[in-house]
């Protein structure tokens, strides 16, 4: 079985794209949101069966842990109740497809953030999501501002609600910013992985996972920076007197393998160990192209694990086990479904 | 002879360092600013014979491109004078450093930049550095708000000016921030690394070489993500309707071999044309310990690249034909040397 731990609902049907900018329009004017559309499971079915689940099955794999877009999160737009709206809006899609296609995607949830609010507000919607609807995890926007970085680094004790109750329910986050609006960063090109470097160093610098052993992040995009320059943080551990950070960091942080390139993901899998890197594409996502160095899609990147030399028992680790592991609920499901 | 392109003197004698304290402090405090002390050759010479010379001289290279610290520049300090007279300390320095080893170390200049103050403020200190001490390039400092990235990014017209500038002299800029005062980002962690990935993303969004086909850029830290999402970034460019990157930035980019593991390394050489890889350690910089796995110091990237399978001639780019084209007075220099 194969399991892609990274896709984002990038081909939302249209009503719900024009509800955003119904709603967004009627906050700056000061009046109520419109209702939210009719969307049918016609139209539903309609984009995830010429998109995503088309993809997935040319490509040969199995399921999809699905989320909101990304770069359509928003949380700087408008204040918290928009933000709130937009996220159960965004969130209940994304039960819809799961609902419809049960074997192929299960959810992960975008939460309510907004800048300069509590993390304990979007408690509500993540249990939710968990709860009521079968999410397996979230995505945790270190930068709820897009792109200024004004709020608290994650290891400050104002994000801790949101992890006593990620390990309450077992579930891990992925670090995910969302588009930016800051002119000096391109979203996917700079942002994105700005925010995965970011994130883990932010995690190396403190001891976050002294006081939440459970806690696990999935840190998208192959790590940002990271495994390319793994000596720099293993100096930096060893200067800033923390433990190497295969006992630091290591038994809480995953990577994914949004690297879109072979040589890329070639590193990945020859510095990080191998219990540590779930299969992902990112797929509909940032880079749609087709390479043409190679005819195929950049972000096909299972072909990029296929070319690596490993051995069957490796394979279903990268493809499946660890993302099992790493979400525990995903395996529960997967279980009582005998598989 | 193999030149190393990227140093700081991280090792400036105290009495240099207590005056930019005291400096700081007469601001905050409404106050002239002390005069800056006498500091005799004798204590410049040890600063640099017990760090960087010894240490150039063990890991067998011949000469360094030595621009002041840069987690000391702090554009963001003080206001536009502040800067100014730093600024001018501190390139001072670095004459004096060059004039005590002209065969080991040329300079690079930082400039006295401040946020929201014009460029082209900065062009008298450039002219002044280049054309009465001989310096061959210039560090450019792309948020000099200190990790707020509130300015304009690269390709904006309000920068035009230096690189008129530059492209007259004939002298390359390393893309370099100082230090973070951003909590969120760690400087040699997180802030440098970004940097580097969001310069690199700013060019390749815009068309600044089209304005100034003579204008050349290091990246330093290895291009901080890019090398490692290469095709990302191949597939970013055709998403943007810009040319292959070879054509679009390639002529004008270089990145430096400032990567603290070999397979890093071995990934940016793999990656990365020879033409566009200049030879740097940032030595003594962000990562000053010896990594227990192979018992040297984590900057001591010329091990990595004397480990690659590079031919005589092909080493020779890297360690030196590389830096003498793109910083065309330090090959002037050079030449006019014998060398």
């Amino acid at each position: 079985m194969i399991i892609d731990c990274h896709g984002h609902y990038t081909t939302a049907p249209e009503p719900h794209t024009r509800w955003r900018q119904a709603q967004v329009a009627a906050f700056n004017s000061g009046e109520p949101a419109p209702d939210y559309p009719n969307i049918s499971d016609d139209q539903i079915i309609e984009t995830i069966e010429k998109n995503q689940l088309r993809l997935l099955r040319e490509r040969g794999a199995d399921m999809t842990i699905f989320s909101p877009r990304a770069s359509a999160m928003e949380p700087h737009v408008g204040n918290e109740q928009v933000s709130e709206s937009w996220s159960r809006a965004c969130n209940d899609l994304i039960g819809r497809v799961v609902s419809l296609f049960p074997d192929s995607f299960i959810g992960v949830c975008q939460l309510p953030q907004s800048p300069g609010v509590s993390i304990k507000n979007s408690i509500e919607e993540l249990e939710r999501c968990v709860l009521e609807m079968g999410f397996v995890g979230l995505n945790l926007n270190p930068d709820p501002t897009g792109g200024w970085w004004t709020g608290a680094p994650l290891t400050d004790h104002s994000w801790y609600p949101i992890y006593e109750r990620m390990v309450e329910l077992d579930v891990p986050a992925m670090i995910h910013v969302s588009a930016s609006c800051n002119d000096n960063f391109h979203s996917t090109g700079a942002y994105y992985m700005n925010a995965d470097t970011t994130a883990f160093m932010q995690l190396l610098q403190g001891d976050l996972f002294a006081d939440f052993p459970e806690l696990r992040f999935i840190i998208p995009h192959g790590g940002g920076a990271v495994p390319y320059h793994w000596g720099r943080y293993r100096g930096l551990a060893d200067m800033l007197d923390k433990p190497p950070l295969a006992e630091h960091l290591m038994d809480n942080v995953f990577f994914d393998t949004c690297v879109y390139h072979q040589r890329g993901i070639d590193l990945l899998f020859d510095v990080i160990n191998l219990e540590n890197i779930l299969f992902g594409s990112e797929m509909m996502g940032a880079v749609r192209g087709i390479d043409p160095e190679t005819g195929n899609y950049f972000d096909d990147t299972k072909r990029f694990v296929d070319a690596l030399a490993l051995t069957p028992a490796q394979r279903d680790q990268v493809y499946s086990h660890n993302a099992r592991r790493v979400y525990p609920r995903l395996d529960a499901s997967l279980t009582a479904r005998g598989l």
